[in-house]
């Protein structure tokens, strides 16, 4: 079944010393001088983050781009992938092969290849995880925790309902967006939003060691969705960073220019320590809420 | 509980671009020149590689020994592991923080850091991914392909019953052993043993487009294991590698005087294409036969 996947995906023709996906590990070679390797693992999960019925491409596809988007919150690109494959015996032939087929299309799109696998059977539900390498520039490597109170507060893009208009199986990683904003603006601190606003940016807040202010109104909401669940649904894979204020009307100019059909919003800004004001009691998804 | 987690992981001192373990990925400085980077994924899955009543401490060390013998079968020393727990409800709490000791422990034997790790739910069978990165020296590093008709084969250890004895939870993966290997002798295709020497064998040789023949009494059996469950079994872990005949006495004399408590066989040697002496109809373990 590896040999029959492995026909599948694209073989990277730098970079990668050649060893046959059968082999005991994939080598590459390492990112040049000056460049740091990024390191993501990212799973999906039958019954949580896809369902027996979607369509096993789009699985794929959103596996793979999970952990894509989670590069571009870094500031970086995708450079290979691995995948490990946990599924029952019904799912092994072509379910598996469409499954590929998905990620190698994002693999095609944002620049990575997929370089190892691994398969194990499972009666319950499947699982498919990533782990992705990227690389990133040392002077453009953006993490959490670099916002300052007063800072103001962006998103890409527009948030809610993600699972039930099934946009979470074919959302798009905001790479090129973030390889724009690292190299033009000093992004102190940014992170894609995947448990919802309302989860994730008191995570990015905490991470600076701020607090935050959100004009709730402002926050920009897909057709349909309520202001709970652009706040709460989660799964919408757009970006939140937080810049200076003497660079947000540069910026939304730039952007404007650039990237015309994507709306960029600024929602509020970092606030000292302690304050809270906007989010109310709405809150995002909680892996493991204890 | 990824905060509690990450209590329990050492961190770093060189390398690890500190981000915390909550950031969207780890970033680490990439390897110096001269050097690959490995890159290897391998889950566990609940009632196929470990049961429920199997202390999770056991399943976290086996979890993370597997992807070190892969990088040590590439003749490298692990460096960094991301790990993924997808975990029923009750599995949530000391289940996953012994099963984060026991990971631990393999990182401070073996010498990698954990540093990314996810969780997400199940209601099935638990999964735990190790994605793991590591590091060779280019003319180091050995892959499953460059076996020659003629070679003498070796297994280090003893073979069978592992499943059954529970020697798959407490394995020592052969780091040590690979990396003097690799820097004493042009070892030219090596592979660790997971599957059984009847899945296993066959695999390098095919990646060697050689055949083999085998010398089914030689093959180093555990005390209680009969030849089937020695070439059949699997979750050995132990290392089979070809090198020249030329260079097999040596290897042997100075293995004895370095390893003296492990015991190192050649089982037979790689012949020509076509030829498969030895391993009968015994077969290893196939996770997707077909």
């Amino acid at each position: 079944m590896l040999a029959r996947l492995s026909r599948i995906i694209r073989r990277p023709t730098t970079r990668l010393v050649p060893t046959g996906i059968g082999d005991d590990c994939a080598a590459v070679r390492a990112a040049g001088p000056g460049r740091l390797l990024l390191l993501k693992t990212d799973a999906v999960v039958e019954k949580r983050h896809f369902h027996r019925s979607d369509p096993p491409r789009a699985v794929g596809w959103k596996a793979a781009c999970r952990a894509v988007s989670d590069i571009a919150a870094c500031g970086g690109r995708p450079a290979h992938a691995l995948i490990t494959c946990v599924v029952r015996e019904e799912q092994a032939g072509n379910w598996l092969t469409e499954l590929y087929r998905g990620i190698e299309k994002a693999g095609k799109k944002f620049g990575f290849y997929v370089v190892g696998g691994e398969l194990a059977r499972t009666d319950g539900p499947a699982v498919v995880n990533v782990a992705m390498t990227g690389e990133v520039e040392a002077k453009r490597f953006v993490r959490r925790d670099g916002g300052r109170p007063g800072d103001a507060l962006f998103v890409t893009g527009m948030l809610g309902g993600s699972l039930k208009s099934g946009r979470h199986l074919r959302f798009q990683p905001r790479l090129e967006e973030a390889r724009w904003l690292t190299q033009r603006f000093r992004i102190r601190a940014m992170m894609d939003l995947s448990d919802g606003l309302a989860a994730d940016l008191p995570r990015l807040a905490a991470a600076c060691k701020t607090g935050f202010a959100v004009d709730v109104e402002s926050v920009p909401r897909h057709a349909g969705a309520s202001l709970e669940a652009a706040l709460g649904d989660g799964e919408d894979f757009e970006l939140l960073f937080a810049l200076s204020p003497d660079e947000a009307p540069a910026l939304k100019r730039a952007w404007r220019r650039r990237f015309a059909r994507l709306r960029l919003t600024q929602i509020g800004s970092l606030a000292p320590h302690g304050v809270a004001i906007g989010l109310g009691s709405a809150s995002g998804y909680d892996h493991f809420a204890s």
